[in-house]
C-alpha cells in the first residue's frame, strides 16, 4: 500500500524503548502518530526495539541467563546432590535462543503499533524544521516530507569507537557483535569497565573465556557509591574477571588470528595477546544527520540534543527523549519515562519527571542497582547524613538460595535530621527488583523510619531493605556478627 | 554455669521467628530478657528458630532451590545450548545441604542472643500466672520458677493430625518428615492443598515423584483471589501435580510398603495406592500445657490465645504473638511484626500494626504473594472498585529469563472513586519480592496512579506492577495482544 498520508499529530523518530513507548502513549491519547525508524536486527531485517532490544540490555540479559545456567552446572550442582557427566555447550544455540526472544518481542511491538493504529515507516528521517521531517526510504524512489504538529526525536545512541582499536568485526569487535559470537574465545579482553563491559565480561567469563577487563580510570565504577563499587570489584574478581584499573590502551593489532594489545598503567607499558577484543568504551548520541543544518537544532559539543527539563529542544514543538539528550543517564527507563511525559505534555497534562527517583541498574549477576545520591556526593556537599548497611549474607532467604557473596549489601542513606531517604544502593541478587520499593519510597519522600515500620515478607530478599533501614538507627535484627 | 537469675524484665516463651525477634528487640531496648524454648532439630539437638526454621518455610525454600535446579537440568537446559549426560540425584545430599543452612542460621540466632545478652533456657515453660513461669528442664532435677515483669508467649504452631490417616513416620508422614526423605518416592499423595501441601508438592514433583494433591474443599486456594487461585491451579497442574478438589480422605492404611488411600468426592469413593502419604491438613496453636489452669489464660474454642489488637492477653503484662493467637494468619512476618510491636509497646512506644498491609506469601515456584483484599471480598461488601491485570508473559525481563507461565499475573485493585489501592495479588516469579513495593504503597495509602507515575527500572519484573497500575486505567504500555 503506498504511503499517502503526509500530516500527523505526532512524528516519532526512532523506535527504541523511548520512541516506541512514546508512540504508544501518543496513540492512546488520541494522536495520529507515525514512527519512523531505521533499525534492523543482526540479519539486516527491519526491526523495531532499537539497540536496547537488538544489541543491548535485553540481548545481554537473555544471554546472561544461559551463561548463569552453564556456570551453575559446571560449578555448583554437587552441593545440591545433583551430578552430571559430559556437560557441553553449543553457544550457537544460546545465541539463537537470545535471537528468538528478540524476534518474539519485536513482533509484539509491531502488534502494538497495529493495535494502536500507529504507522511505522522503515526509513531514515531528517528533521527539516520545527514541523517537517524528510523521510529517506529504501522502498521509495525519492525522499518525501511528512508534517507533524509535534515531533519527538528518539534516535538513541550507538557505541563509540576507539581510534587505537579499530573494529574489524572478527577479532576486534563492538558490543553488538560481542552478543553474537559463534564460539567461546579462550581469552578475551574488554576495553571499558562501564555497564556493557561488565555485562559482557560476566557473560563470557561464565561461558569459560579467560576475561581481562581494562578500565582507563583509576577508580572502578566511578559513578556508583564507593562501597558498592568496592563490593562489585571484589565480587567480579572472585568470579574470575581480571580487572585492571588505570589501564589506557595504546594499540590493538591483529596478527595470526590473535589480537595483540598494548596498554599503559602507572607501572609502565604492557602487552597482552587475546583471541578477541571487545571495545566497550562508551556510547554516543545518534545525532549525526538527525537534523538538516538549516533546522538549527541545538546540540552540545558532544553531539547531545539540548533540552530543557521538559524535554523541549530549542525548536517549538520538537522534543528529544532518551539517550540522545543532555538530560540524565543513558538508561532505557529514563527514555521510557520521558516518552510518556512528552506524550502527556502535548495533551496539556502537567506531570513532572522526578529525576531524583530514577533508578540505575547494571544487569550483571549479581546486579547493581541504585537510586538517589551516593554517600560521597552527599558528604561532598556537606549534607548531614546517616548510613545503614546490611549484608545479604545475613539474610535468610539469600542463605536458603545459596551462593551469596560476602560483599553483597544494601545501603540506605538518610538525612541525619529529617530522616528523609537520600539514596539507596544495592549490590546483590535481585537488586533491580528490591530497588523498586526504594524508588517508590523516594517518590513519596519517605523516611528510613517508614521503611523500618513497613512489614516485609519473611523470608525474602526485600527484608534487606528493612534491615538496612533498621541498621541506620543501630537496631538491625539479624545483625551480622 | 548454674542458672541463678530468677527475675527478668521480659520472659519470652518460644524461639521461633516471633519469639527470637521479640527477645532481640526487648534486649535492644534495654530489658533484661530470657527466652525459654523447647525446640530441637531433626537430630534431637536443642535448636533455636522454631518450626519455621527447622521444619517449615526455610527448610522448604532450601529444598525447593535444589529441586528447581534438578528440574532445570532434566527439562530445560537444551534450549540454552547446554547438554549433559547421566544426570543423577543424591537426595540425601540435598537434604544435608538444607540441614547445613538450618544449622548455620541456628548458630547465628545463638550468636545474636549472646551478643544482646539474652539468656536462653532449653526447657518447657508453663505460665503460672501473670508474672510467673514454671520451667521444666531436662537438665534440672526439679522445675523452677522465673518471674517476669512482662511475659511474651510465642510458642507457635504444629501440624494437626488426621484421625483417618495416622502418622507412622515412614509411609504416612507429616510435613516435617516430608522435608527429610532419603529417597524420592515414585508416587506421592498429599492431603491438604494449603501452603505446606503446595510447597511440598512442588518440591517432590520436581524431584520426580508422581504427585497427587487431595484437597477437601471444592475451591482451590480459597484464601487467595479467585483469578490468582485459578492461575495457580493451572500452573501447578501443568507442572505435573495432579490436583483433586472436593476430595475428602476416609482412610489410609499401610500394607506391603504402600499406602492405600480411600477418598470421597462428588463422583463417589475412590481408592489410591502410593509410596508415601504426606498429611498437610493444617496447623494448630501450641497452647496445650502452655498455661496452668489456675492462670486462667483465655483461649478460644480452637485453642488460640485470645488477644486484643495490641497482642495483650486477658492477663495484665502477658502478651501473645505469632501463630498461637486468634489474630491474623499464620505467617512468620506477622509474628515478627507482633514481636517488635510488643517489645516497643512495653517501653511505651505507641506504634500500631497495620494488618491491612500484611503480605501473604506461598513459597512455591512460581510464588504467590498478595496484600490487602481480594476482588471477591471487596465486591461482596459492595465496594466500588477498578481492577488492573497484567500478565508476566508481556514483561520483557520475564521473557528474557524464560520459562514464564501464560497464567502468571499481577492484579491491582483500587477504589473506583478515590483510586486508593485496596489489594495487590501476584502469581509469578519473584512475586514475594515484587510485592514489597505494593506493601509500601498500601502502607502509604497510595493510589494506583502513584504506582503508574513511579519510574520502574527496565527491564525488571517490577514493571508488571507499573503495567498493572496502568492497565487499571486502560493504558498498559505492553498490552497483551
Amino acid at each position: 500500500m503506498p504511503h499517502t498520508q503526509t500530516h500527523y499529530d505526532v512524528i516519532v523518530v526512532g523506535a527504541g524503548p523511548a520512541g516506541y513507548i512514546s508512540a504508544i502513549r501518543c496513540a492512546q491519547l488520541g494522536f495520529k502518530t507515525v514512527c519512523i525508524d531505521n533499525g534492523h536486527n543482526k540479519k539486516g531485517q527491519r526491526s523495531l526495539g532499537g539497540a536496547h532490544l537488538n544489541a543491548g540490555c535485553i540481548a545481554s540479559i537473555a544471554l546472561l541467563e544461559s551463561s548463569k545456567i552453564y556456570y551453575l552446572l559446571t560449578h555448583a550442582i554437587n552441593e545440591h546432590g545433583i551430578f552430571a557427566d559430559n556437560i557441553s555447550l553449543d553457544i550457537g544455540q544460546a545465541v539463537a535462543r537470545k535471537d528468538q526472544i528478540i524476534e518474539t518481542f519485536e513482533g509484539k511491538i509491531t502488534d502494538l503499533f497495529i493495535h494502536h493504529g500507529i504507522e511505522y515507516i522503515h526509513a531514515k528521517a531528517k528533521l527539516l524544521n520545527a514541523r517537517q521531517v524528510e523521510v529517506i526510504s529504501h522502498d521509495c524512489p525519492a525522499p518525501f516530507v511528512l508534517e507533524g504538529k509535534h515531533i519527538i526525536l528518539a534516535t538513541g545512541s550507538s557505541p563509540t569507537g576507539l581510534a587505537c582499536a579499530p573494529i574489524d568485526g572478527e577479532f576486534i569487535i563492538d558490543t553488538a557483535i560481542a552478543l553474537n559470537l559463534n564460539a567461546v574465545p579462550d581469552t578475551l579482553a574488554i576495553i571499558g569497565g562501564g555497564v556493557m563491559g561488565l555485562e559482557l565480561g560476566g557473560i563470557w567469563n561464565r561461558f569459560g573465556a579467560k576475561t581481562i577487563l581494562l578500565e582507563a580510570q583509576d577508580r572502578f565504577l566511578s559513578l556508583a557509591d564507593h562501597d558498592i563499587a568496592r563490593a562489585a570489584y571484589q565480587i567480579y574478581s572472585d568470579q574470575g574477571i581480571d580487572i585492571r584499573l588505570g589501564a589506557r590502551v595504546i594499540s590493538a593489532k591483529v596478527h595470526n588470528n590473535k589480537v595483540t594489545l598494548r596498554y599503559q598503567d602507572q607501572h609502565g607499558t604492557h602487552s597482552l595477546s587475546v583471541d578477541k577484543l571487545i571495545v566497550a568504551s562508551g556510547r554516543k548520541p545518534n545525532t549525526e544527520n538527525l537534523a538538516a543544518p538549516e533546522a538549527n537544532l541545538l546540540l552540545d559539543e558532544n553531539g547531545f540534543v539540548h533540552v530543557d527539563e521538559n524535554c523541549r529542544t530549542n525548536l517549538p514543538g520538537v522534543y528529544a527523549i532518551g539517550d540522545l539528550t543532555v538530560l540524565g543517564p543513558m538508561l532505557a527507563h529514563k527514555g521510557i519515562e520521558e516518552g510518556l511525559f512528552v506524550a502527556e505534555q502535548i495533551t496539556g497534562m502537567h506531570n513532572l519527571i522526578n529525576y531524583d527517583a530514577l533508578p540505575s541498574v547494571i544487569y550483571t549477576d549479581p546486579e547493581i542497582a541504585w537510586v538517589g545520591q551516593t554517600e560521597q556526593a552527599l558528604r561532598a556537599i556537606g549534607e548531614p547524613i546517616k548510613v545503614g548497611i546490611f549484608p545479604l549474607t545475613a539474610n535468610l532467604r539469600a542463605q536458603a538460595e545459596g551462593q551469596q557473596h560476602t560483599e553483597s549489601m544494601v545501603k540506605i542513606i538518610a538525612h541525619a535530621e529529617t530522616d528523609t531517604i537520600l539514596g539507596v544502593h544495592i549490590m546483590g541478587t535481585h537488586a533491580s527488583e528490591i530497588l523498586a520499593e526504594a524508588v517508590l519510597a523516594m517518590e513519596f519522600s519517605a523516611s528510613s523510619e517508614d521503611l523500618a515500620q513497613t512489614i516485609h515478607a519473611h523470608p525474602t530478599f526485600s527484608e534487606t531493605l528493612h534491615e538496612a533501614a533498621l541498621a541506620l538507627k543501630n537496631r538491625a535484627l539479624h545483625l551480622p556478627l
